[in-house]
């Protein structure tokens, strides 16, 4: 696709979804991760815990809450997939760091119900990927020696396709 | 049918419910919501949300448990299904807000395994739908930026069909 | 409740009933099995079966989907809580005896899908509780060696209990 | 939102996804049915069974797997819930008729293990809902007396929204 | 059976059940519940909450783990039968009732794990059936407005065939 | 214990199980695999296979439902634990050897619901474990090419414990 | 690590593996894909399918049951997640191609039982993935229109990386 | 096996899992339980809880997340099965006992979604097995009156074949 057409779409996408949902909408646009873009970020984030000696597994989610690449590293524990997936999903889908949902739930008890709703886990390790202020999706590593030490994997990840998430 | 055999059904089934559960009773007889209000009532609910501008889920359940309404709003998130629904089931099954049994947990721990039965979400968001003092449902919103903020959309909903609740 | 009254209760709920779905209706009614009514049912059943030598499980189904009653005969085997409890509920569900449904699907291929609706059991064992021609729940049994000798310990529970099925 | 940018985006949108998946595209853009014309379509499909009598279940989901509607009619059965979702999502993901998808299980036994996976449910009464070739989503009832009444109600659900699917 | 033999049978098993767990040991023998005495206990539980004006689902499960009896009174809440079968499975498996497992959880919250396990529901209601020391099964109800109150009628229960427990 | 105490209290065993379950029984006893039992006859089974080569899972379940003892040979796959427990399962509930549970489904279609009941596997394989003609569990193996070499392990399983059921 | 070491430590392992199990060994050792290898399998099965233009998902397994790697393509419907990982396992853990098993399956009705246990599909698109005649793992490939595309892109995955696999 | 080429292959495989995973890697070698060695385990646990009177349940994972062998002693209570199979992955996957989780989560409230990880368990008795400082499974009791009592059955589990784990 030529690189202007495509800048038009986007342009227009942002105009579709900046519209009030005001009900007179019939067919409304998304922008979505594509698996080349999903598939580069999780491959960096394994990348970099690999090189810290760090045994994960490395998840991201779209915003529609579809996994979209999944990576298990040499010798991750079993575990790593349901929990790099949940802090992936989470992420994705409240539009936060699973780290923050931990404390949030920490710091005010009246909101631990969230940890029981299916796929959520409140647990630091995922982050959302963002188009400035908009969630597209969410990636989740697990496996490393603490929270922030899998968050900072899934920072890198986000970082290499950062300048093109636009 | 004619309004006045409407009244004289509803009138009988009071009659009905309020007699003694006995054991000489064979049938029994259940008010329960029409579909006509329970989608109603989450069209409402979800309309005061957009107005909003949150992104949510709506659903309704009635009495035996049975899910009679759902909509996803335009950019809800993916989890905002399970949250909504359950909210809905909660306030249905157990007569009250899920902020009040989300609240009731927090300051009496040894009923912290209400959170454990299958179904129940003890998070804000959720009201019963009641005739008079008889529980004949529940709705439930997810995706509001707080509990407070949902359940103020659920009232919307409520309200909206608040007359007809009898 | 005398008498009278809830043999006008009644008569107005089948009013109600009959009244077409048309969204005018806010509130609806239905008729429900009575605790009383479903467990000396299933008692009948298990009784008919123990008499006969044979160790079930019966378990009873209301129209909405809910169990009502069940009891394990002594020595029953371990698999027929979920075989007795998918053929009340199928039975409840579908409106006809499992071994009809069985039978329908092995003679239309096209409807073999039906097995696989969660909690749909096409074996026979299951058969509806009905006023007139009104669905009101479902019986069923498991354990008896064949799907006929477990259906005519359903009946045998109905017909306990048929006459005040109105 | 003017008419006139909507027809640019819409358009470019096709532009987008016409381009090939060459590895060079980092985000799409999908186009998605409005919750409007997802409930309009809902409620217009469970009028027609209405009318005619049939006590349904009404389901609608998205190209994501997301369930966006679902309206459970006066009467309908338990289990309609189970067989209406998964009707419309099998519909929404093979992009065929759940009647087709049936028949082409019975017609080539070596794809029966198309039944296996979860939440497809080949049985008369799914249908896709498309703007021209695009699949955007599915619709499904349950609960008529047969798969072909099933579809006819959900076919009077896309009618209602036809023109309006571009 | 003649009274006399079964006595004998009883001490027999006594004496199995005492006999050191060597591994010289084929065939164990076990006390089970009859469906005579779990049923009548389940019926006695459901009259005393129901003479209360409680609605409420009771269920009784033996020492395999296997559910017995369950009984869903008029007007019972839906997730009363995921709590009541919890309930009286955790106090059969655990051998305690479920306020004390609850008590228990909240004073060492290390053991707030016993919650994680399928099928324990640390909430008031459930209480263990035992002949003398030996816990032969267990009791649940759900529905009262409060766990000793549900507890007070698994008690009910548990009284009413007490003198039989032997 | 003592042998002949041992006798004793197998005789009385037989005469309670014996008796009419006539509703007049409050307690009664039943005859289980003790581990001892159950660990040998798995050892065998899997040594028998080992020996011809194959790689496989062996489980053995008591006539409660209760899995007593799984071994997973070296380098048996992944699907061997879901596959012999269920093998196990099936013939211990049902009381045949699962390749007469898979025959009887192929001659007679209408009792193809079998197979959806949970737990239920009709595949070659399965044994149960009896007491002359009293079930009291089954035993189960997979990995080998062919349920009929599945079943030989089983065979050799329950051979090696046979002189000891009683 | 240098090529030499490895070189002596497979074909140690070769010897490990190749030893008979009698039970006299400890500790065995498994050769497993590496995240390397499955990553660069499940691409190039990926690209193959979208060069021709299919909206696949593609998943590798190793020989252990556990994901290694799963990827979205743009477009894939929601259901082909659950199928491509199904066929992955299916292949891995069964040893040959899906379209194999589902041909005995049809070929071999008292085979039927093969696709009750959970995670086997018997669907084209899965193959093993084998080191000379020992299998290592599997991959599966979803979306395309017909079992047989899909295995094909699943062969230009395993193409890619058959040279290494030893 | 000579036990001189065993050594071999052992040393070689230390020399393969400590390269570094460079991604240029492609088979990798993993240390495996035996059968031989789990079984060996689990019996001696079992033994030991049996000597003490406690009626446990035993659980071996190996470090893939399989289950290698399980075993349930006379009596144990029906949910030591899934008690003692969640401890034994739980310390397999995460490398520590299920005492120290525990103590962790309650020490550091932001890591309690640990315990919302599907499989573990944090609750005393679960143990990791070591070959030096690499975990290559888990072993979990359950049954035992305090999870101190239950990890010291894991830990002579562990004692009966330390001298063999190299």
């Amino acid at each position: 696709m030529p690189k202007g057409l495509k800048t038009v779409a986007i342009a227009a996408l942002a105009a579709v979804t900046a519209a009030p949902a005001a009900g007179a909408q019939d067919i409304t646009a998304t922008r979505q991760l594509s698996i080349h873009l999903a598939s580069e970020a999780a491959q960096a984030a394994l990348a970099q815990c690999t090189q810290q000696g760090y045994r994960v597994s490395v998840a991201v989610y779209d915003r529609s809450g579809l996994l979209r690449a999944y990576l298990r590293g040499d010798g991750a524990s079993p575990h790593t997939y349901d929990s790099a997936t949940r802090k992936a999903f989470t992420a994705a889908t409240l539009g936060r760091t699973t780290a923050e949902v931990a404390k949030r739930i920490h710091e005010n008890p009246e909101s631990a119900g969230l940890a029981n709703i299916p796929g959520i886990l409140p647990l630091g390790g995922g982050a959302p990927i963002k188009i400035g202020d908009e969630v597209v999706g969410g990636i989740g590593v697990a496996g490393a020696p603490g929270g922030d030490k899998d968050e900072a994997c899934s920072n890198a990840g986000i970082a290499k396709v950062q300048d093109r998430l636009k």
